[in-house]
């Protein structure tokens, strides 16, 4: 490997981007198979794209333009075509299901974990690399695949230790459409007034009614004065879409009684508002309570390309904000029916539905639950007083590990022997083991539990620990049941 | 999303990129997490290190060349600095070692998992991106480190099933060295000339000795004419190198003593000879006999980093090829120390080994063996009789599903029955649900042995079978139970 330059390379994360260690791996990896085994038990068979895509196949062709578009890490091969690293696991999902269409079984049930790029703007929390946790079934229309995927997010939270601090929220786009077209708002000529009436709907947490309204209306000024241009909508249009946003009842029946109010006419609305009747029905028969799936006509979703049911799940413990305010935890998952992704490939319709869970705001939830699992102890260090003895130190830790321990030697320069308790310290060792001239004549060990040791050191007095002491010393030959022992307390 | 363009886009993987379906990713993670409990009892930390590096990290910048390297997925990001996919696990982890260096502890032991990526030209076999599954310890200069390593990957095997099927065997680069300075080869001015050596030693496996001794003198035409100069050794040149690469004995000790007599009076040489006698003991005084690892000077390794200790593992059992001939199933991972990995970033020594295990190829390998655990049954399929009774077929699957069974109700369209069956067929499902309306009003379900089914269907005589049916019909009450009966036999 050669430098090539006389100065020498940085030493640093590209911006954006961030490395993992121990526990934050490992707790992760715990939370991901606890979410797989759920997607096993459904059905859900396991999918591993690679991380590099055509661009053509991810579609971030913006029309007119023949570079990529923003927001995702692009390059050209040797034989210059785009290449680029997947944004989101849902787009190779639609690639494969049009790619393999006549070998897989259809409906194609699949889950994918793994990393998804993005090309935007690094901030506090956001990063260019993620992990993404996502299950789909494709080639299914039927609004029992839409129920079964906020079943099986209930069952994931259930089984994270999440019960009774979650619900999932479930809407339909159609319904929206519906309210649309009772607003006179479906021509082709009015995508622009939809748009912004999208994401007025979606900003009802943190804007309210009022807020909401004067983006269907004129606009609205923010605090810092900043002006939004709103829908232009009359106060009779504006009033049918806050209506709809609003209405959410005490029961799943009495929602839906509203919402048909609300669509009137339209068919579009009310088909929407069957699949929702029906998916609380296949809920209900299942024991899916609405403490744990309920319909909110407030769930929009950001993106343009659901076509049916929605859905997003939230956390509704609260944690205080970087300012020490209270406030809920919120969004962690959402998805919904998408029946346009693999149509662009084929040109044939291909219902699809599914869900994707945001690893990294689940797992910093289940942390601040004391939930994350996987968290590990350091190894028992087996120190080196005698470096020309180190065979016999590398026997101990052998025979250690051959029980099963997780331990290790202590490979640094063994000179400094606080650097070896140091070092123990550091990786969180629950015992080390020492064996000197005189132990080693004696044919014995010393092992000082760490542990303890680091409690006694934090305590006012030595009175509660004195009949435990923090080192022992044994015989070499007990040196594992010893060990064992001092583990188990 | 829009299409931007009215041509369709291609489903396709790109060139050299593959995807992993069902049991492909199970095995896979199997393998993996069965090497992760190896590398953790060991005492080695995981760390995941984002997939994108600074091409000046990752050092692949040629001399007075402006773009990066061949062989890595590189581009500009928008301050105009390269960025690339990394190519292996270790240029991060020196990346790591160097950054993290006043936090981390010291040794620093760390494991690595994950898809590298490299841009060659992909051929049958070779993809442009695979797992790579590493255990490095950095910041300890003692052969204490490189014998753990040895004796790691020796466990990693016999957990794997592979006890008496592989071998591991070492060499020293420093003894190596040292030859080369026996030979005359060690000035600066030599370095082409110690290339050559390099690359001929390591391809003694396949040429043989006549072959290597060519190439360590004029050249060497292969099989097709084609000519590969040679490093115009001289006969007795060439025999010390040649005496290094048979230098194996039939035991450890033997093998030291006559590499002993080959380095001369090389210290460099010496200094390797006796790093090598270390490693021997203490292997031995952990009961790792030469049967699992042994001392093997014909072992070169390719990488030109190795400065001490390098590591091969080799499974010894036979497949066939290609062409149907039987040969060894060969390497499946390699490493060895590399003190200067770290250096490029700090300019300070930071001594450094560590193992890098071929995934795919060990998993090849256990799949040859039948040792590839992690293969799953498919799913209970509870088919659609009655379209609209969907929530009884689901409140089915739901109870399945509690009871820990893998299940699920069909989702496509229900209208062809045999469709239904084809999909269990396809989803490798052990049973199939059946509820008709007949069945409904006797309260029963249809219970299909698929698995029994297709026995019957490949054998020749229903006698053998005629005591057991394929089907049953039992009261709604009894599924799950009669389910789990039908999954235990």
């Amino acid at each position: 490997m050669s430098e090539g330059k006389i100065r020498r390379p940085r030493a640093e994360t590209p911006k954006g981007f961030r490395d993992y260690f121990g526990a934050e791996v490992t707790e992760r990896k715990a939370m991901l198979d606890a979410i797989a085994a759920v997607y096993h038990r459904y059905g859900f068979d396991p999918l591993e794209t690679s991380a590099v895509e055509t661009v053509e196949a991810l579609g971030k062709f913006l029309p007119d333009v023949d570079r990529p578009n923003e927001g995702v890490f692009a390059w050209q091969d040797e034989d210059k075509d785009w290449l680029a690293l997947r944004y989101d696991l849902t787009a190779p999902l639609a690639r494969v299901a049009a790619q393999y269409r006549n070998d897989l079984p259809s409906p194609y049930r699949r889950y994918a974990m793994g990393p998804v790029w993005r090309n935007e703007k690094p901030g506090p929390g956001r990063f260019r690399q993620f992990y993404q946790c996502d299950a789909d079934t494709v080639g299914s229309g039927s609004v029992a695949a839409d129920a079964e995927i906020c079943a099986m997010l209930s069952d994931i939270f259930e089984s994270l230790g999440l019960a009774g601090v979650y619900v999932i929220k479930v809407n339909n786009r159609k319904v929206l459409n519906g309210v649309m077209e009772v607003a006179g708002l479906s021509g082709d000529d009015k995508e622009a007034e939809r748009g912004i009436v999208l994401r007025a709907i979606d900003k009802i947490d943190r804007l309210g009614e009022e807020g909401v309204r004067a983006l269907l209306g004129a606009g609205r000024k923010d605090e810092s004065g900043d002006f939004t241009k709103g829908a232009g909508l009359s106060d009779e249009q504006a009033e049918v879409v806050i209506g709809f946003t609003t209405a959410k009842r005490e029961t799943g029946a009495a929602t839906i009684a509203r919402l048909r109010e609300l669509v009137g006419n339209s068919a579009i609305g009310a088909e929407g508002v069957t699949e929702l009747e029906s998916i609380a029905a296949l809920l209900q028969a299942q024991g899916y309570g609405s403490d744990r799936i309920q319909l909110d006509p407030g769930v929009v979703r950001g993106l343009g390309y659901y076509t049916g049911p929605v859905f997003e799940a939230e956390l509704t413990f609260q944690i205080t904000d970087e300012k020490g305010r209270p406030r809920n935890f919120g969004s962690v998952a959402g998805g919904g029916r998408y029946d346009g992704l693999v149509k662009r490939f084929t040109g044939q319709d291909v219902p699809a539905t599914g869900i994707s869970i945001g690893v990294d705001r689940l797992l910093a939830a289940l942390r601040a639950k004391g939930r994350a699992g996987g968290a590990t102890e350091g190894p028992v260090v087996v120190t080196v007083m005698d470096r020309d003895r180190m065979a016999d130190y590398m026997a101990m830790v052998g025979a250690l590990r051959q029980a099963g321990i997780r331990a290790e030697v202590y490979l640094g320069n063994p000179k400094n022997f606080g650097n070896q308790l140091k070092y123990a310290d550091k990786r969180g060792s629950p015992v080390a083991v020492i064996q000197g001239g005189n132990e080693k004549a004696a044919g014995t060990v010393i092992l000082k539990d760490l542990v303890l040791g680091a409690k006694i050191a934090e305590s006012a007095t030595l009175e509660e620990w004195k009949d435990r002491p923090a080192q022992v010393e044994v015989p070499e030959a007990d040196l594992v049941a010893a060990v064992q022992r001092m583990l188990a307390k």
